[in-house]
């Protein structure tokens, strides 16, 4: 049966289930919800009073603490935890699952995560396919979470060799039902892409901020607040995302250094020009995108 | 005689001319305008028609385009041009104007600036002391120019053994009076400060936005945009800041490499524990900001 209400992921998915339900899982519960899903949110996590704050604020219908209970019904699974737990819920919830549900998470790396549960996942179970919604902010708990966080964002889908073209679509047509738009790429070009844009700037937000001294800070103005305002993110949740990304953080942190180390020397050698170039560079790469 | 619309500057300044009519020449009169000059403000630049249109805007009263003709009736003068040309306006100006004038600026940078206009004043000529108001945007126009621009925001008034302490005063209550909360130092220790909260910002940002490959920008999103967003600023502006503070600027960037490298070693050691304390002491001096 079809009906206006039900657009929500066309039709697929009358119940979805959210483990761990902070910024992003709330987020994806309310907009699911007020986008016309003709169906129930499931969350699951560890901490009671969370989920039910989570219900109070509405962005989960159901709560459970035990994993099994919340996802052996659904048809849809978001793992929303930190990345280090993805691969692990990913597998226990395809455990209790129907094989026709459909698996994602929201983790920031996927290489590692989509290698840990493809490497383990067996026949007649039900399909993982991994996603990054790139929306989100420093804070985390689902006191933040909103209805329009995912509105003209970008969600990257990860699909494989092993990824059944009609699971991505179904996948597609989810984010895309909450407002997103989507990209579709290999695990591993997704990583290669977000260490420049994502993982390298919070490494330096957070250098930056670090390493000024305390003496000056009553001088900070708007240029220092902006540059570091990612460096107020969650510390654990970046070691574990760094930590799964490390080689290709590691590659652009050491491109970073050369650039650094050109600029400096451009400086140190009144080389005006060469330091003209490099801001240049900067201004040109930033113009080209909106604000 | 006093009166309540004659608030600005403590009733010194009934004329107040501005060199160089852009986003903060023009913030500074569409200020003491909305903050009860009560008298003009007299724009002085070389392009016409830009200073048609700050009149057209608000920002001052009338303009002309000979320094001399502008400057010869002021109380206060407020040389706002690009930090290079600063110290060679002061110095024409302190050549035309009244001995009971005084002349300030609001360059980004302080101490050549003030050893260019010291070194060369004359016994009898008008008092100089030099400002730097922390508010501004990658922007540069007079278009941008707001009469809030300062409210709220710190200005660094740097006076030397050479600044008569009545003449710091007024400059302190002229920059209270737009709204402003003043800090006063030296020229040289104003400099370092801002080369660790402004200009090492400025050069990482726009080093961020440059060494991002253009393969990866469609992931961008808000913590990128964030990081790189005063990475838009107009070149040849920074150009000429991070010359006159070359020292101090090269003494950042070289810190700044240290505690790259720290972290590049750290996370390639798989050191957990080192990479968590440097995210942790950026998140603890971020946190300790308002946004």
């Amino acid at each position: 049966m079809t009906s206006p209400r039900n657009a929500v992921g066309g039709d697929h998915f009358r119940s979805v289930a959210i483990v761990g339900v902070g910024l992003i899982g709330g987020s994806i519960g309310l907009a699911a919800k007020r986008r016309g899903l003709d169906g129930q949110v499931i969350g699951i996590g560890r901490n009671e009073d969370r989920l039910r704050r989570a219900i109070e604020l509405g962005a989960i219908d159901r709560m459970t603490t035990e994993l099994r209970e919340g996802v052996s019904e659904a048809d849809l699974v978001i793992v929303c935890t930190p990345v280090e737990s993805i691969a692990t819920f990913v597998r226990q919830t395809l455990q209790h699952t129907k094989p026709t549900t459909l698996v994602t998470d929201a983790g920031s790396t996927k290489e590692t995560i989509v290698r840990l549960v493809e490497g383990q996942r067996q026949e007649g179970q039900a399909v993982f396919v991994g996603s990054h919604p790139l929306a989100g902010s420093e804070k985390t708990s689902v006191e933040y979470a909103a209805a329009d966080l995912f509105a003209g964002r970008t969600v990257v889908v990860t699909p494989t060799d092993h990824s059944p073209p009609a699971d991505v679509e179904r996948l597609l047509r989810f984010w895309e039902s909450l407002g997103s738009k989507c990209l579709t790429m290999s695990p591993a070009e997704h990583d290669q892409a977000v260490a420049a844009t994502s993982h390298l700037p919070h490494v330096i937000a957070a250098l930056v901020a670090a390493s000024t001294p305390t003496e000056s800070l009553p001088l900070v103005a708007t240029g220092w607040l902006d540059t570091t305002r990612i460096a107020a993110g969650d510390v654990e949740l970046w070691r574990q995302i760094l930590a799964q990304n490390r080689g290709s953080v590691l590659k652009r942190l050491r491109e970073f250094a050369k650039v650094l180390n050109s600029f400096t020397d451009a400086l140190d050698g009144h080389d005006e020009e060469a330091v003209s170039r490099l801001l240049a560079a900067g201004k040109q790469q930033r113009d080209a995108l909106a604000d």
